[in-house]
């Protein structure tokens, strides 16, 4: 029997079990459809009593293992949720879901959305219409249809056309958009309606008419006249890398580096989630993960008005992660972490290489000289990277937790993929989007992201400052000269959301009060430094704006409930908002010194440029967790000194008489 | 003979020149000082015309080379600046600087500073007052003296007076700062006053009396517990670095690097400076290099209220540059780049390994994965980086051009080094400083960056543009569902200064409105992504704020005029305002179309914690410029595919039954 762990994933054998006992509660025969069977997580007290006696070598509580189960009858399409416990073999939770709540889509849902949408008559009518020469054929990516409260109750996709030369199966259709969209419905797998696209200034429709094809953009390499002058570049550890992985429980593993340690768990919605981090033993967060994404578009024009994407509730991170390749994703020493989901009819299956484990080099860590004795002190930087990549259709995100040696973490996004496009008349301009190819439009869009951070800074007890700058008043006694500034200290007391004020210099920080720092006696804390954004810009009222419950402020704080991990509501594909985190703080809980939730908010407002295209080069986001009166000194000061002895770099001769000038290694090169 | 160029730096032989011209105006026996002997780049019209030549390969304007030299009687400390035209070797302009203008300082200025403080009488007798250990011994810091209009005219010193323990010359003394500081004359070199800081509440000052020593904290690595799990990481280049070098003139350099060329000066008040940016053969910059810092201080209490550098006009970046070691300071394949300065007696002395310039790998640069088919496409994001560090007393600031292969061009700022700290009483804390060891306050700071763009898209005849993106007016023609929202540019029609708003997502351009992208029509240009930060603190009218002319907006744009290098002025050393860019902005110069050039603001409010000491980790701070409708798709398409044959990355195979667990190479790791 395999040791079990409250944190760690669920097991092939929990998740067929789990499906075994949601299909016992349907009498046989009854065709179920699986969304999503992942751990549940038991209440938050007891996994904190297990993880304290783990750590103390004392005798571990025995917790239950629970798997939360989404599926649907397929019959009816029907959706239900329930938690199911594998321990004792009994379902303790079953039941439809509300109204207007859908889980999210999968695999074998868009494959039969595909079907149903090319094979109906009307759309194949549609499609003649454009008269496309024989050597081009359709390709189509279904989207959520998303919400406007026009006939949206059931199920709905709605189809993105496009075409590509016959058979060039990865030729980029985005180049080649189709101004026609069948909408098609989910539980019936019937086309409901055909929307046609304006394709102008305004919101006018025009009948369809020959389509005229333009020429490709490939982004393929094969079709690039590649650079022939860039040299390899090669990371090597000759003695491996300086992390330690154990298991938890089965699929979970433990990460210890540098003085961090932590489990790294993966789920079919947030991916990677990290838990019970502590730094040289002591605890700094309970749990952290994206909660959600949420991308609205710009085109108020019927049917773009309904485009908004929430990759985590509608597809999943996990789902959507990527089979990573090493020397393709990550360069250097890398270690893998595979995961396990479950498929449509509750089995499990594998996911290969979904996080990759490396450390890297970012420059210098920190560097003093002594200008009298010229003696500098000087340390690199090195970090430990946990990435996932995700491809969301068009779009993809490299997503990154990274530590480092002075007691930092941060979240790295980058986005990349290929845009969202659209059809657009030659000749036209508008002012929602960007033409990046003669017929295609890449309307504005903004990425909000939620971080959902779960602190336990010295234990669980936590409340959320922030701290301003003002200047002194002038004043003939104190500050005379008018060049005196102050900072101070605001406490948080109502769960609430909170938004940065850089006149003010604005600054959260999760604090513990009753730890101070022995040198100076404030209470020790971590501060988040996040990029301030441009706040969702559909209006309040708006389907965009209510359901995308985190996008109109820089940070939600929430008082911790069980269960309450999703920021833009647990079910998100055709939300309609109410469920996520805005909602959940609206209770204005107290939450001074009390277990508290941060929801750090960040984003673009992506306007597309003639280069985002066919791929864009990645646009970089991140969110930094660093201490603030936490340790009693800089916690780097330990880093063994950067030193040619070992790391071991090469003088270049960059010699006007060589060849070419080019950089070569010099033949003296010290290798000490 | 060698070759010359317009823009190289002046050579050993052309600062002897200068310096025997300039004391050829003087009679025999006259001592002069040298403060600087530098490049007078000609104007920039005669230079365009040579650079356009020199792409042409056609033949070369003649033009003449200059110095520009700043210098001082020292039987009278009367300064000058003088430019000598090294070609005719006529000093063409010499003059007396005008009233409350001082050129920057110089290690034989601080030593002599240093000598007349510590043997001064009654500055011993101030001391005698500490009863200092015998054991412990004087470091001085002498510091700007800064301005407040109450008897500042004369040249001065404010020293900064340490202890630490007799004979250990790389103690950090900066952990022991004591409570009396000498005011030197630095024309005369002697003391003319002592001031007592204040250590309470308040500027209550306390007769100094016995000194107690706190514990020391030192940066040293025979000083930690240092690490013992730290691996080893070698970047490693087998083919050499994909750039050339070719010298440019006797000191400059031509740099290539994937479809990237530019000239690499130095001098002693910019440090490096970049020329003439070309990519693919089409200009895009004319110069650019950081132009000033400010760093104002939150103490308003005497003499803390003046407490303000400038460190390249007080000092001088080119001057401060650290001499950069092999497999310390970079890492990797590197190639270094030496300067020559100028010394106080006018010789040449050498400046070795200023710049090091190297290749990095900074993760992913775009990829796509075709869910149907799962074939990846994926390139990494190779980077050119140029790196210079500085010392400036007690800080570091680790300086970087970045290039990236999607037109990108980065500015990196680090800061790092020791903050500037002051006696503080045990037990006291105060709202404008962090106690970060017992008895030492870090005084909150500003710091502020100034980064000079003279841009040069397509041509010199740009305009700057700002994007502000807002929502539609609700409207049930257009925009029933409030959802859409629109991008929209404004033309910056005066030289002034220019303020981010986030709330509109305001990103600033520089456009060539006679170019257009052939793909949308849209003006070719690069924008500007730059932290907004809090502006300066000090209030309008205040020495610090009349001084520092940049540090109260985001970015000036000003029309190009000769000689306006500098955003505080061209003397900063005790300067009182008006000489800066916000002066040079104030004209109100037409700029539609014109040759402009961009100021761009940057920086931090530092509010030091106790992880800042004794050095502090890197605060880093980016500045990217990115072309915005310049190229007709992703530049960085033609990368070459990131792929295991090149990368050779290896596999970790971290096994619980391995030893240790710790993550070591797989055996059967591919080396493709």
């Amino acid at each position: 029997m395999p040791a079990t762990h409250p944190l760690a994933p669920v097991t092939p054998a929990e998740i067929n079990a789990a499906a075994a006992l949601i299909k016992a509660q349907f009498s046989p025969g009854t065709l179920i459809g699986f969304k999503s069977i992942t751990l549940l997580e038991p209440e938050k007290p007891l996994v904190a009593e297990y993880l304290k006696a783990e750590r103390e070598n004392l005798p571990l509580p025995q917790l239950p293992r629970k798997a939360f189960v989404v599926y649907y009858l397929k019959s009816t399409g029907r959706p239900f949720d329930a938690n199911v416990n594998l321990s004792t073999c009994k379902v303790e939770h079953n039941a439809p879901l509300g109204p207007f709540l859908h889980p999210n889509s999968d695999g074998y849902e868009i494959m039969k959305i595909e079907e149903a949408a090319l094979s109906d008559l009307l759309v194949q009518a549609e499609i003649a219409k454009l008269q496309l020469s024989p050597d081009l054929e359709i390709v189509m990516d279904p989207w959520g249809y998303g919400s406007d409260g026009n006939g949206d109750e059931p199920r709905l996709f709605q189809c993105l056309l496009y075409v590509r030369p016959k058979g060039k199966v990865d030729a980029n259709h985005y180049a080649h958009p189709l101004n026609i969209s069948p909408v098609v419905d989910a539980t019936t797998f019937k086309v409901i309606r055909i929307d046609r696209m304006p394709t102008g200034v305004n919101g006018a429709i025009k009948e369809p008419g020959k389509f005229e094809m333009q020429p490709e953009s490939s982004y393929l390499p094969e079709d690039q006249d590649l650079r022939r002058d860039l040299k390899p570049l090669h990371v090597i550890q000759p003695e491996g890398a300086s992390f330690k992985i154990s298991r938890v429980g089965e699929l979970g593993q433990r990460l210890e580096w540098q003085k961090w340690d932590f489990i790294v768990g993966f789920n079919q919605r947030e991916g990677m989630v990290l838990y019970d981090i502590h730094y040289e033993g002591r605890s700094v967060l309970y749990r952290i993960s994206l909660s959600e994404m949420s991308i609205p578009y710009a085109d108020p024009r019927a049917p773009f008005h309904r485009k908004h994407a929430f990759d985590l509730g509608d597809a999943g991170a996990g789902t959507m992660a990527n089979n990573l390749k090493l020397g393709c994703d990550c360069l250097g020493s890398i270690h893998y972490i595979s995961g396990v989901l479950a498929d449509d009819k509750g089995d499990p299956f594998d996911m290969p290489n979904v996080v990759c484990v490396h450390e890297q080099d970012n420059g210098i860590g920190w560097k003093h000289t002594n200008y009298r004795t010229g003696r500098a002190a000087i340390v690199r930087n090195r970090e430990l990277v946990l990435q996932s990549i995700l491809t969301v259709s068009n779009y993809e995100y490299i997503l990154a937790f990274i530590f480092n040696q002075a007691g930092e973490i941060s979240y790295e996004v980058r986005a990349t993929g290929i845009l969202s496009t659209q059809p657009i008349d030659l000749g036209v301009s508008v002012p929602f989007g960007t033409v990046v190819h003669p017929g295609v439009l890449a309307a504005h869009h903004q990425h909000f992201f939620s971080l959902r951070i779960d602190p336990a800074i010295d234990g669980h007890c936590n409340r959320l400052t922030y701290t301003d700058v003002e200047p002194y008043p002038h004043d003939e006694y104190f500050n005379p000269h008018g060049v005196g500034y102050r900072s101070f200290n605001t406490v948080v007391e109502k769960s609430g959301p909170l938004d940065l004020d850089i006149s003010r210099n604005r600054v959260f920080k999760i604090e513990n009060e009753h730890r101070r720092n022995p040198i100076n006696g404030l209470p020790v804390g971590y501060k988040i430094q996040v990029p301030d954004f441009q706040k969702i810009l559909a209006a309040e009222g708006s389907f965009h704006h209510r359901r995308s419950e985190f996008a109109d402020h820089n940070l939600y704080v929430t008082r911790y409930r069980e269960g309450e991990l999703w920021a833009g509501g647990q079910y998100t594909f055709q939300s309609r908002g109410g469920n996520g985190v805005r909602s959940y703080a609206a209770r204005k809980d107290a939450i001074v010194d009390e277990d508290i939730v941060i929801w750090v908010s960040f984003g673009i407002n992506h306007i597309p440029r003639v280069e985002d295209f066919p791929v864009m080069p990645v646009e970089m986001l991140r969110v930094h967790l660093k201490p603030v009166n936490f340790f009693t000194k800089n916690p780097a000061l330990d880093v063994p000194p950067s030193s040619q002895a070992v790391n071991r770099s090469e003088l270049l001769t960059c010699d006007d008489k060589a060849a070419d000038s080019c950089c070569i290694k010099s033949r003296g090169s010290p290798r000490l």
